[in-house]
């Protein structure tokens, strides 16, 4: 079960202001995306094997428009990649930590994700994401 | 000016429950390191080519303990290793961000460390890292 940092969510106001720190740092965002379904635009900007990813709310009832409410701009959830999602989501139930999702749900790009609550990982917002090895597998 | 993500600090309130989650997931705890000078204790996690950094306090005005009690667990520092801090640091100032320290300072492992104030960086602290390449290297 190797695990790597697949990219850190960041809630911004604005992504037209928030990636201008970056791009002085020398990173580039690469692609940004609607997500309507979860009310977010999301920059994504590589950085080495992982990525920043910048979310700004596009609906005022959106997690991220609440997260900004409540907390400001700021850090907002990590997410490992990883190669057996069907696993973890067993193991981490067995483990007493509470799961966001009934089940691992296809996530962007045909990912398997699945959240785990901040208070059953010391205050983080965990994302889990297992990339398809086949187009329509099914997580293990 | 190549960036990745060096680590990612966590702020917990102890080092011994919040490893769980992650041993959980199949990560390892490869060291504790105490740092006086910061009051913090500080668990490594490598996760791929990045690193998570489990932050305890150990003295009630260390800057972790001042976040624990405002904030709370959770997400602290995204740190970035860089190939130039000097290079960075005179950028960053020319962009008006706001450093924490007036000039890099000598952090752990001999790296060049700079810090840059949440409000230049849409409320995330940023650290810079930069690994020496001889033993007595200054920053360039």
């Amino acid at each position: 079960m190797s695990k790597s940092i697949d990219h850190i969510g960041i809630a911004v106001e604005s992504i037209d202001k928030a990636r201008r720190f970056y791009e002085a740092l020398g990173l580039e965002v690469t692609a940004i995306e609607e997500v309507p379904q979860e009310g977010v635009r999301v920059a994504l900007i590589p950085a080495g094997a992982s990525r920043i990813e910048l979310l700004e709310a596009t609906s005022a009832d959106s997690p991220i428009a609440k997260f900004l409410q409540r907390r400001g701009e700021g850090l907002h959830h990590l997410c490992f990649a990883t190669d057996d999602l069907g696993s973890d989501d067993r193991t981490l139930r067995r483990e007493g930590a509470v799961l966001l999702r009934e089940q691992p749900t296809r996530g962007a790009e045909g990912c398997w994700v699945q959240f785990v609550h901040p208070k059953s990982a010391a205050g983080v917002l965990i994302e889990l994401s297992e990339r398809p090895r086949e187009p329509t597998g099914e997580p293990t």
